[in-house]
């Protein structure tokens, strides 16, 4: 096996054997471009070196010292040469970047002769010693492991002495006198001197870092970022050219585009005779890339060549670092830029008119994070750096905000009146709470899941959500917070990041995220491709025109129960459930069949003719019922009712587990009247809509909860007849459809498709279901059967394929048993969830349907996905 | 088509064609035993009639008239004769027995001129004038739909008028007059006289029979009893013998063995000088069948010949009707006789005995519900008749009890403890209520369903109930039920009807069901041929005792959290909760591994090594918590905690759907402590158990509520290392298994069955789970599915075969895909259940098990089954 590959020998595409690092360097020497000559060991080499444990093996240390020689043919110095010495650099580099392993040691084959050559032959003994004393200090805390402040401590201890305020006062003497100083420390630690021979140094450093593979940070990154343990790392050894060889030379790092806006021309920095690590570490201050133009401008238009010969090559901003020795420009190292959300799509938009990428090699560039990035604002990073953090919870809904925390939707709104900005806090949300949801900047809850009511309304709406932050002690009676040895009260400011989970004392800057033209121009590409449909989950109108700006095809869940909760139809609502016979409904139904027209109306004439479908109410009917004594006394005045009897219904509707109750197409079997009400408000609603407009509104409507074929011929047959009742002559187009919740449904869902126009998975409860996990309780152990990988992920955030999956699949298979063409949609939490929609595309469905701001990752992971069939 | 059958045409096997009537006359016949001659309409020519309507085919009246013509010359009578008249019943006959049709006419032939006939040839006036106003009270009634009132209104009238008591006072002149009478008032209602045409008599009554089969009783009755619309009647006419004839004649009802205890003998009743309707209407006490024997020796051997040889020939107990006219017998009837539970036992038992049946054939003979009626007692059904009943609920648990009804497990035991009986009464049963629930007659609840606590628990214990009776006002506070009107309060006396599901007030006499011996020896049949094993869900030493009687092969599903609900059990449980830290469980799980130690050694004792499968802890921590501020407050003394600090963990530990929870294997991942403390309970108990006796004990253990491979993996890794600990090196057969509860783990059987040693399918979970009905809430609205026809059974009752039978299915295949031996079990309710029993066994499974109760119908279904291979 061949351990050892020369820069001329790879290309870029092997980063697995020669790292990174090493198969860029290949890749450049290969373009003819000027980077200094070395060589690669590869990942193989380091994963035999671990197995074989204690030293490297001789035939290893051969061929590094062929190399060696084929480098000392090359260059025409020689490795330890008291006339031309050679020496190198050696960094290591796996395939993924990963910080914590042993990075880079410079100047390898000095010692005190070769020290002496390198002083004759630049006529600069200053930096030879600073070079020789800069080897000692690296190799002897990344090779031998002698703290790095034994040294740092000897050198400020020196300059203190002789009053020095700047490492660039130190002159050729004092180097001379630091590097004995170093060289003693050696002794001391190691009772052994600091290898004179640069073969012995080059060993003991690949073997340091064929070893760091294994060191602690460098397995704790790999385990967070679940990269596997086998992979190995190269080293690269190449020739050290100088940047800090005098004025005429210089170091720097430029981006070939600006990597915070994504404006094309090179951004960079550089600092005149310097080596790399000094415009890292900030010791002295670097001039932006545009400085190198006047001072060096034949040096500055080659690098401006290289450099977008390089972008194009690997058709992608690059992060290039270089060094000027002498007036000459080597490229030590290339890589695609890290850049910010809004930067990417800028690139990929400018790349795409450049002709340099297609739009469909643009899209794969584009990653869902990047778009929520885009869309929701973030903490400015500096400040965020000194924010104190004060407990974590499940970033329930991105977006960043601070805002003065309440602790009820009532006060929550009142602040708001008076100008505040507001955090809600609660124990948990319930669509009671909704009023004060809307107010707010952000949501905090102590108790929930992702998929926890606060949650899945936050993401609706676009509002920053931190959920289930179960360290927080909320006590909603005295208004306050208890959170380890602090207590926030009503009106102190907190701040809120939704895209990590994080609470911070305080108010930290934001940096609007809300780059709608950029998003729109690559959603558009992403759109004209997509065989999958985009729809929303949506009812009020500030959601479907977000849902509409954002890309949606159309609703695929409108919850007619949200719009029960204002203040005027809960009360209606509560007189509906507190009727005592058939006749009692009629005049609250009444009530209610009128705002829903309202609603209704809004919608239809906001979506113009778009797909649009209607849920049918689906919670149990105690969710309507008041909750306190006040508001029972309140509903007793109104009806005219005892308190007591109030209290007694709410008995008789009690619910032991309210999921698996009373709801659903399960209370239109009981209560057919509030089905009819609905269906009337929408059938009668299309009707006159499409009479005004000059598009078509084709209402679909949908029943929840089925988990048997009978129930469906039941409300079918029968809504069919209220319908046909209320078109009397009229024409008009409608759907009626079911919801797929159950695991029964999925089972028999050739049969429930004898008698539903379309379908659509809601994943949520199905996802309970075939678990057994309810949404609001298994946030107390989810994250344990995650830590102890017992799931994957969350189910209620990414689809769990091998279960829910797998009776989805059935169910689809089923439905085409009865049916080949019936639309096919998934409106769950998954809908908008990239993962999940990759596998859920193959089944095949028709379409997604997902909250407004989660639209543009579904639609780019479908866009995404088209290509490569 | 042939529309008219002669008896002698047919055969027994004809029930379709001929009706069950029809059909067995014609076997008579053909056996050559004295049946009146006749012909029988068939089915179809009442279909035929029905779907033309209006009248008889002319051809269905010419093949009448022959047959009438053939009748004729057979009796040497002549219909319409004016010498030898020839008179007919006309009798309706479909397939199953069914009240409510148009049922028979007598004496049809008879007019104002063959009645004179008939008066000469029998020399005895008053016998023919009464038969003649029979028919005309008779037809008129059935044939012509006058209200029977007006005819004896006008007997009543003339009675009282002559100051006669009974109709024998009647002497021939007072029915001539009656006769007259009765005519007339066809005259009145009719405007048409009753017709004297013998032929038009006999068309109209036929038209009737076929009409009766659409009547609204008859289409009521087979709504009930799922009996198809299409099948129609048949109609029997028949030659008329007369047991009213005189003091030579007579006719009787007589059973070939006791029907109440299936004592082999004659048993029946006659009159003399009496028609048929006299015996049954009990105008005349009837004699006992040993006074024919004396009053005519003869008549009576040949009826006994007859009838020992119609039981062989139908080899089963006979319901014979017969009339005897001038010493000469006839059989009009026969059919197999309805019975007592136990007297089918003893006849069953008999009957093999005698060799007219095999033991297979005898199996068939006994369904389930004479097994729970020879198990349960039964309410005196004279009292029962006369009792009030005050509410119906679901006939929970089979049975019978009266007594003092209390409202909570503490009075209910005082009051068994000052020596009454016991009924309680309660919204609903929680295990906190065990204690009452063991001392209690029966059980009564408002809310819950079939498999709700109360009825689970009660069917375990063989204690009757009646679950949520939604009509019971429950107040416990008040300590008092209100029904209606009615108000019961604590110590009133109820009776409770578990079979039925009936409440009656007051007592009402009991007689006991408890035939073990019967019972015993027929189960020893099925026992024989059983391939599938019957298993007990049982755990305290009563329950284990019952289920071995009652002829369990092992324990199926002991219930180990039923253990920790004792009083000094739950305080330990209690502190384990409130634990704050792992070092704070350790005490209390000590003492209770020393509880289930005694539990354990208990169980393995009784079962002597027969195989029995342990569950660990299911339910989630906040049931055993205290429910009342009393007991907060007396286990924050115990435990020297603040009672909010266990107001705030039983805050914390509160669950929306505690059914879809942090419960099962989930507290095992995050609290393996007590899973730990159960198996090595189990292991240490096995290994000293297996010690001292001479049997081996195999504890078989089982994980409820996976569902992911991940944690069946986790959890058996875990427990056999706690295992191996425990013994050392000691050896211990040991089995690790896991419920099958949730849909997922059906659909991932196959993963799960890497690591499991058996199964058991939790079949009401699953079942909750499947359909998303919770059990304890579906009871609002199952009763109206199952009306509405969206449900054809309760689905906790009786194995949804579609839905959570095929998910069953699946996870039978998919374990097989893994492991082909695995034993796999149902241990649900419907592992109880005959029906659900002959779907599972197809699967195939190895065992059921379910309450011990229950074993002897589940034993006997599966022999039944076994038969037909």
């Amino acid at each position: 096996m061949n351990f050892v590959y020369e820069f001329s020998q790879g290309s870029k595409e092997q980063t697995a054997l020669l790292g990174g690092k090493g198969a860029n360097l290949a890749e450049m020497t290969a373009l003819g471009l000027p980077v200094p000559n070395g060589f690669t060991l590869t990942t193989e080499a380091c994963i035999d070196y671990l197995a074989g444990k204690d030293s490297l093996q001789e035939e290893l240390k051969n061929d590094i010292q062929n190399h060696i020689k084929a480098l000392e043919k090359k260059t025409n110095k020689g490795f330890g040469s008291t006339s031309q010495p050679l020496l190198v650099s050696v960094r290591s580099g796996s395939k993924f970047s990963m910080p914590g392993m042993m990075d880079t040691i410079l100047n390898l084959g000095l010692n005190d002769e070769t020290v002496k050559a390198l002083a004759d032959k630049t006529a600069n003994g200053r930096f030879a010693y600073d070079c020789y004393r800069r080897l000692l200090q690296m190799f002897g805390d990344v090779v031998c492991g002698i703290d790095k402040s034994r040294f740092e401590d000897q050198l400020t201890f020196y300059k203190n002495k002789r009053n020095y305020q700047e490492d660039t006062e130190m002159k050729e003497e004092d180097w001379h006198y630091l590097v004995d100083v170093y060289k003693g420390i050696y002794q001391e630690v190691l009772h052994r001197p600091f290898p004179q021979n640069p073969v012995e140094q080059l060993f003991q450093a690949v073997e340091a870092v064929f070893r760091s593979w294994n060191n602690k940070r460098a397995v704790t990154y790999r385990r967070l970022h679940q990269i596997p343990d086998d992979l190995g790392t190269a080293v690269n050894i190449q020739e050290m050219v100088f940047g800090n060889a005098g004025f005429e030379s210089g170091t720097g790092v430029a981006f070939t585009r600006n990597p915070s806006t994504g404006e094309k021309g090179i951004f960079g920095e550089f600092l005149l005779n310097a080596q790399g690590e000094d415009v890292v570490a900030g010791i002295r201050t670097p001039q932006p890339i545009a400085g190198l133009k006047q001072s060096m401008p034949e040096v500055y238009q080659e690098f401006e060549r290289i450099s977008s010969s390089l972008e194009a090559h690997y058709k992608d901003m690059q992060d290039i670092e270089f060094t000027i020795e002498d007036q000459r420009l080597y490229i030590l190292q290339t890589r695609n830029g890290k850049r910010t959300a809004k930067a990417s799509f800028k690139i990929c938009i400018d790349m795409v008119a450049e002709g340099i990428l297609s739009r469909k090699e643009a899209l794969q560039r584009i990653t869902p994070s990047m778009v929520t990035q885009l869309l929701h604002p973030v903490f400015d990073p500096a400040e965020l750096a000194a924010a104190v953090s004060i407990a974590k919870g499940l970033p329930a809904s991105p977006g960043a905000a601070s805002g003065a925390i309440y602790f009820t939707a009532e006060s929550a709104k009142a602040a708001t009146l008076r100008g505040e900005k507001v955090i809600l806090v609660r124990q948990e949300t319930s669509p009671e709470d909704i009023e004060g949801m809307v107010v707010s900047e952000g949501i905090v809850t102590s108790r929930g899941g992702m998929t926890s009511h606060a949650a899945v309304v936050a993401r609706g709406m676009g509002v920053c959500c931190v959920a289930g932050c179960e360290t927080l002690q909320v006590d909603e009676f005295l208004e306050q917070i208890i959170c380890g040895e602090h207590v926030f009260k009503a009106g102190d400011i907190l701040s809120v990041d939704g895209t990590t989970g994080q609470l911070y004392r305080g108010t930290i800057s934001k940096r609007e995220g809300n780059e709608q033209e950029l998003l729109q121009e690559v959603l558009g590409w992403g759109k004209e491709i997509n065989e999958l449909k985009v729809f929303a989950n949506a009812e009020t109108p500030e959601d479907i025109k977000t849902a509409l700006n954002l890309g949606a095809d159309g609703i695929g869940l409108a919850r007619t129960e949200h719009m029960f909760f204002g203040e005027e139809r809960i009360s209606e609502m509560r007189k509906m459930i507190l009727a005592k016979d058939k006749r009692g409904l009629k005049e609250p139904l009444e009530k209610l069949k009128t705002y829903q027209k309202q609603d209704f109306k809004e919608i239809f004439q906001l979506m113009e003719g778009r797909p649009c479908t209607v849920r049918l109410l689906d919670p149990p009917l105690h969710e309507f019922l008041p909750r306190t004594g006040k508001e029972i006394e309140e509903l007793a005045a109104a009806t005219g009712r005892m308190p007591a009897q109030i209290r007694k219904r709410m008995d008789e509707l009690e619910e032991q587990n309210p999921m698996l109750g009373h709801r659903g197409c399960r209370l239109a079997v009981s209560l057919p009247e509030i089905y009819e009400m609905q269906v009337k408000a929408i059938v009668e609603t299309a009707l006159a809509v499409n009479r005004e407009q000059d598009f078509t509104t084709i209402p679909e409507i949908m029943i929840p909860l089925i988990s048997t074929k009978e129930e469906m011929a039941l409300l079918r047959e029968h809504l069919d007849q209220v319908i046909q009742e209320v078109l009397n002559s009229e024409a008009l187009e409608y759907k009626i459809g079911t919801m797929i919740e159950t695991p029964r449904a999925c089972l028999i869902a050739d049969g429930i498709a004898e008698y539903a126009d379309f379908f659509s998975f809601g994943t949520n409860d199905l996802t309970q279901l075939t678990f057994g996990f309810s949404r609001d309780d298994s946030g107390k152990f989810l994250g344990e059967y995650i830590e102890q990988d017992l799931l994957k992920a969350d189910p209620f955030q990414h689809l769990d394929e091998e279960g829910v999956g797998q009776l989805i699949e059935m169910a689809v298979a089923n439905i085409h048993k009865t049916s080949k063409g019936s639309k096919i949609g998934v409106c769950g939490e998954v809908g908008g969830d990239p993962q999940s929609i990759r596998f859920l595309r193959k089944l095949p469905i028709d379409y997604v349907s997902c909250s407004p701001y989660r639209i543009p990752a579904a639609i780019l992971t479908i866009a995404q996905e088209s290509k490569f069939e």
